[in-house]
């Protein structure tokens, strides 16, 4: 496996995979598995999660990382193309990118959607200009439109949770301040699909996940026999669900209009999941989000500090499924 | 020993032991002693040697650590409790810190005091808010008012430099810009306290240290066969004593409040240790500080670059003393 | 090897043998050879290739580092000695830089030029003031007129490419949008003239490169046998160069003074590398720079992603060289 960037381009058996390799390296650590490997870190936004987890998977395969991020102790760094750089940016990624590659074995970059121009961002504009500089094994840490770390951690969540292949799992939009990216919910309803299980994406109007998202994921459902609705009507929704997967997104029908989006979300405060959207799901119904979660605007206190949330388990699951990707890219297959 | 939080957990007993370790480990050196074992380290605040000096332990014993700082390449984390979470803090500690624990096998904690409550802060009350979501081996780095591995490293450095047992150690008050925490204040008084020696709290009027912690320190001088007094007169206090350990802190008479605070700091400039602070002291007397020092503010150069200071030892020190508690933590009991 | 503060501090023999370790490093891999040895990494100043570099090269070497950052995570800190520090900066150097080094096996530090005073500069009073507290190997990750590890990477690049020792190496002023330190340019050309090379500085009027530096390199180039011109008039330069060094820097004949030097640069958008700078040039002539490189204001694109750049070279042996001044200082000579 020489890059770790998309869901979609693996098979459900790829994933199924990678997730028995997780579970065996817990049962059986491997401390010497990647002695001398060194994994770079290259992080445009904020982590905690990822910025550990990666850390702590790497030193616990006895292998080590360094991590740079732009703008806290290093250079700001260009991202556009052919631009006269006279700007805060003294680096552009066509250096700063082939650059880290050649000190490592393998390179993480972290870089957000741009939230301007949802075209661009669709077609992971930034983050595929980076991948193409990268001729080492490359993982994605959350790129404009996909997080497959997430995923993955995701996927062993709820296979540890025991939710039944075919379970519903309602995406459900979220209340934030401001608008956030989609590659949390796009890589969420590609995970569920693929995993084969009965998707809704819960929004209100304004909101919908773009066409490109939602065929992309009808496709992977389409394969594992799984299904893809949305809807705008939580009632019906959220009955008989077996998992509420919270998200915070920005406005679709104002992609990059920060006054539009603002206006949109206004009367939209209680889109915060509470102890009663769970009141027709079905009774073990659980809450998922990738966190950071704001308290008690996306979710309240008595659903994240309840039984129903699993929201700890895919946190630490993050380690655990980025050992195994480490593991397939830098030790190869095990036999 | 599952937690290091505060001094006063602990026999006099337990520290010397760690002592013992921590000169053991220094002649001895057992660099895979943890190998495999990862730190956390979790800084809310600035830090020099608490950060590089973890960094080290763990390298020194054949472990890692990893970094994170709020604010500085991860979310801004909130610490009170039911507060609806609109503002700038993306992440709950609820959620931060049981995460970072699950990341690693010790986790170390650095969060100063707010600095507005002195009944909360004395209550320890973001500090212990944390502590009980974490159910690792847990590292205080300086709470509200803790810092029990400055507090070690400078009980070894008393030792190194054979400062007798019963000793006059006084504790006094310098001058600062601004009001700092009491962490460091209330955890070398208790240390002395502890260490049995003649302690004496010497400072201005309205910057006298809180009942408790006077209380809390009189009740390990009574244990230890040593003595707490204070005094706001200089010329008494330096007489005969053996250490000088200047420490800046905020009027406690006018807590939390910076204009009072100001006022009342404003003509105490002399509160510098200068060479004249050491007429009359015991001829061998010595000036400690935790650091950072602001020199010809708190401490003069010619005291910091005289014979008479210690300060580059206690800061050694803290390398040494938690390698043992990480030795400790991590890996037992030595047989 | 205890320092690496200089190339002139070194005979050219010394430089060839450096060369040497790390071309055999490189080819026969010492994974172990620093087993438990820590770097300590002090950036005053942003960084990605020293930061990352470093950071990778004691990891191949079987070594850890641990980084401080002031202002970053850690305090500010003082340079000046005899201030009173009733400012911003909480720590001085006297106490951060000993402690910092009492808890590793070797330092680095970068500390660029205050650019004020160019005889402070020239006299390296910042750094030389933190080098003499130090008593364990030091590295200097770029001073104010000195950047030896980049120099060591220029000088192993020249000859990966077979450029000739008594090629025509031309130094070339380029245009930034603010003035940058004296450091690389000053060892640049330090580098081509011990090498043996043919140097010669080209700059505008005001960009002269201050005598002593000069005076040091045409030392430097007659024990090599090589020779060191300088020239405002870009053709003759060009004329015949195996490489071109871009390199952006402030203006010299109003050292320190912001708006002079945007005057006498405000001009000066022409010197930009493009491909017709390389019309007289020897056929195989190559763009050096040692990044960050602003594009289309010091290089162009057309420069940069042509054949010609060796940049990404360059960076790449940043890793190596310096993995042989580690193993150098912290393991000894080889035998």
């Amino acid at each position: 496996m020489k890059r770790f960037l998309d869901l979609a381009d693996f098979t459900r058996e790829d994933i199924t995979g990678l997730l028995a390799l997780a579970n065996r390296l817990s049962e059986k650590p491997e401390p010497q598995a990647l002695a001398g490997k060194i994994l770079g870190l290259l992080f445009f936004n904020n982590s905690l999660r990822t910025l550990a987890s990666m850390q702590a998977g790497m030193s616990r395969l006895g292998g080590s990382s360094f991590v740079i991020t732009p703008g806290a102790g290093t250079y700001q760094i260009e991202t556009r193309v052919g631009v006269t750089m006279n700007g805060a940016a003294a680096e552009h990624v066509r250096e700063g990118v082939p650059v880290l590659a050649s000190y490592c074995d393998a390179l993480g970059i972290r870089a957000f959607a741009d939230g301007k121009d949802l075209e661009a961002d669709l077609a992971e504009t930034t983050f595929n200009a980076m991948a193409q500089l990268v001729d080492k094994p490359l993982i994605n840490l959350e790129s404009a439109m996909s997080h497959p770390c997430q995923a993955l951690a995701d996927w062993k969540t709820l296979d540890d949770v025991q939710v039944p292949r075919k379970g519903r799992f309602v995406l459900s939009w979220v209340w934030h301040p401001r608008a956030l990216p989609l590659a949390v919910p796009a890589t969420a309803l590609h995970m569920a699909a693929m995993r084969g299980m009965d998707v809704t994406v819960l929004r209100p109007q304004g909101f919908a996940l773009p066409a490109p998202i939602m065929e992309k994921a009808r496709r992977a459902a389409a394969a594992s026999g799984g299904s893809v609705h949305e809807t705008a009507d939580r009632h019906a929704a959220l009955e008989g669900a077996h998992i509420i997967y919270a998200k915070e997104w920005g406005a679709t029908s104002a992609y990059g209009d920060v006054d539009a989006d603002a206006k949109l979300r206004a009367s939209l405060t209680d889109w915060c999941v509470r102890d009663n959207w769970f009141d027709t799901t079905d009774p073990d119904c659980r809450l998922m989000h990738c966190l950071p979660v704001r308290r008690n605007t996306a979710v309240a206190d008595e659903v994240l500090d309840g039984p129903r949330s699993i929201v700890l388990r895919e946190a630490h699951n993050r380690l655990l499924v980025q050992m195994a990707v480490l593991y397939r890219m830098l030790k190869g297959d095990p036999q």
